[in-house]
């Protein structure tokens, strides 16, 4: 991997087995026994269990003549402290196959365990690329919000609260045997986090689509994502439509499956040490970042004009000036509209560690697959416009 | 599954690992290794020997250490004898992974044969959905035409010579475990095969579209496809350009994609028996049969119009009608520019087997998933026009 177009035509595409539908958590359980699965790990958070899920889920995964352990000793931003006390808990406990329901954090706190319990050391040991060297457990995700795509992505993203840093491990061991999506759970999720997931999964699919590593593979779903969000997510945050919901949920999907598979740019290359230092919202973060650094890949990708502006709902012809201003305005309205953070401030962050998170940005892996090579003084003018 | 479009939202999606790029051939040892294999049981034909594809592939088994051993007795719509005595060698030599290469009739039977080396039996004891009980070897499928799909899909078709007549076996464990697409092994490929293999790509991405079982993930790819084969049939088979060859090489990929998981309508269920019955060209008889089925389907799909006449490279406003029109004018010169096949009588296909034709395919798989429920004298009117 690096930042050229050299090996553009050669793709690798890899993704879990996908199942989606409205109720189909009731296929959790049949999938867990599928994968060989008596002992069933269930990794989950409290606001899943206060909206009812994790109760039928259970239900649904006894049903099917399974053994459950419970663990929800989990936060957002997931720790490493709570990935090594889950791993404790699954090995004490005899478990066989790690089931995630929830948002980013829960899924991603399940692939840290299943990464420790066949792996063993701390989860700081596998940051990086192609860390692991033996398989993990039978793993089944299903997420619960409109974005992420932990659920089919190659990556886990676990917090170093020594460090205070967000520590990125790519493998593709990381990636789930399968990824079993209820649009309905999205009932339940507050109009905050239909905004800022969706505004996640948005940023997978616009950072995937100009990503130096994309192939026609991963640009189809990625500009099925973005058709699906500009259709979609204003709707879903002011009327909650269950068609609109399952749309994001999709969106999610395709977005996830673009990325897992183009890496991503600058955007979260920026959020990742800014979720490190202040434990904020990560889709949160990518609304505001998005924007600024859509301007600023923009004069780069020209060819991809066309198809970007038609996954915005529009049918532009004109130069690549004009197409850009409509696809700006439009990110810009669709935003606003759905009440998403617009500055790095309103998010808790300080103006004097913009310097430090610009340098930190540099190492992180997402920069590589940046369409534009950005140094550490033009992370900051992006940071300073987006403060 | 069922001719409903009850549980329309309901996805199940699930593709191999995807390799593709030109030059990638290098990598079949390294992919037969990565999954455990020593000794590789390769299958292809005299053609591809003649190309000396056969001859760069065993010089990269043998580079990554491993043995292997040659089986090419596969002609074209591989045949039950062919893929039995197949499975008696390669237990003979007790080989441990299968490498596939060549058109469909390679990767067919390479799938034939692994599926008797692990469940025993006749191949024929297979036919139907899900009748594999035991994990197939590990299996690398690596295609030399434009058409297909065998490397991605789920299905493998071998002719019974006693009933002639073929035999479609479904199941997940028929899809390879890594397919790996070299398009510079199209260079090769002659004119007639680019055409015809092309529209048998070309009928799975309009099958796949239309079929009652499509979902988002499955359309992204089909109206890909379709967008690839409409600028690159033409100019690849007229001037074969490497570009448009590895287009029509991509395309192939991407309706392999769809198909696999929406499955096919009344083209396959038509093509199938006549193929049995003839042993004629698939993609050739595709081709012939394609128009005739569009005009039957077209009437009960208008929501999908706008998204076809994209893919064949047209912005169309208007009505239904109109745009039907379009489309299949566009179909019709494309079909005759390229050169394919334009009547089941050019293929040797006898007048008096029509209705045995209709009645045989009313019991084909495919047609299950078919947009229209077609009774018999509705297929014998297609065949009749396509005659």
């Amino acid at each position: 991997m690096g930042n050229s177009r050299s090996n553009l035509h050669h793709c690798k595409f890899e993704v879990p087995e996908i199942i989606f539908g409205r109720g189909l958590l009731s296929q959790i359980g049949s999938c867990a026994r599928r994968l060989g699965g008596h002992k069933v790990f269930l990794v989950s958070d409290q606001g899943l269990v206060n909206a009812g899920w994790v109760d039928k889920a259970l239900k649904h995964l006894i049903d099917a003549g399974l053994e459950v352990i419970f663990y929800n000793n989990i936060t957002s931003n997931p720790k490493d402290v709570e990935v090594e006390s889950g791993a404790i808990e699954y090995i004490r406990h005899g478990a066989d196959v790690i089931v995630g329901l929830g948002g980013g954090s829960s899924l991603d706190a399940a692939k840290g365990i299943a990464i420790l319990v066949s792996n063993g050391g701390r989860i700081r040991d596998f940051e990086g690329h192609d860390k692991i060297v033996r398989p993990l457990p039978p793993l089944v995700l299903c997420p619960t919000t409109c974005g992420t795509g932990s659920d089919v992505s190659q990556f886990a993203v676990i917090n170093d609260t020594e460090n205070k840093c967000k520590l990125t491990i790519m493998s593709r061991c990381v990636a789930p045997d399968i990824s079993l999506t209820d649009p309905d759970t999205l009932e339940t999720l507050p109009d905050e986090f239909v905004c800022t997931t969706s505004t996640d999964a948005l940023s997978h699919a616009l950072e995937a689509f100009f990503s130096v590593a994309s192939t026609s593979l991963t640009d189809v779903h990625a500009i099925k994502a973005l058709r699906l969000i500009s259709a979609s997510l204003v709707p879903a945050v002011k009327e909650r439509h269950p068609d609109d919901l399952e749309n994001l949920a999709r969106a999610s999907l395709h977005a996830g499956m673009a990325f897992s598979n183009s890496l991503l740019g600058i955007v979260h290359a920026l959020a990742h040490p800014i979720g490190g230092l202040y434990d904020a919202n990560h889709g949160g973060i990518n609304a505001v970042l998005l924007p600024e650094v859509l301007r600023y890949d923009l004069p780069v990708v020209a060819e991809k004009l066309p198809d970007l502006a038609w996954g915005f709902g529009h049918r532009v012809d004109g130069n690549s000036g004009a197409i850009s201003e409509v696809v700006q305005e439009t990110l810009d309205t669709m935003l606003d509209a759905a009440g998403a953070p617009r500055s790095l401030k309103s998010l808790g962050v300080r103006r004097e560690d913009l310097p430090e998170l610009a340098q930190r940005a540099l190492k992180d892996v997402c920069i590589l697959t940046s369409p534009r090579q950005a140094n550490a003084q033009e992370l900051l003018t992006i940071l300073e416009r987006a403060y």
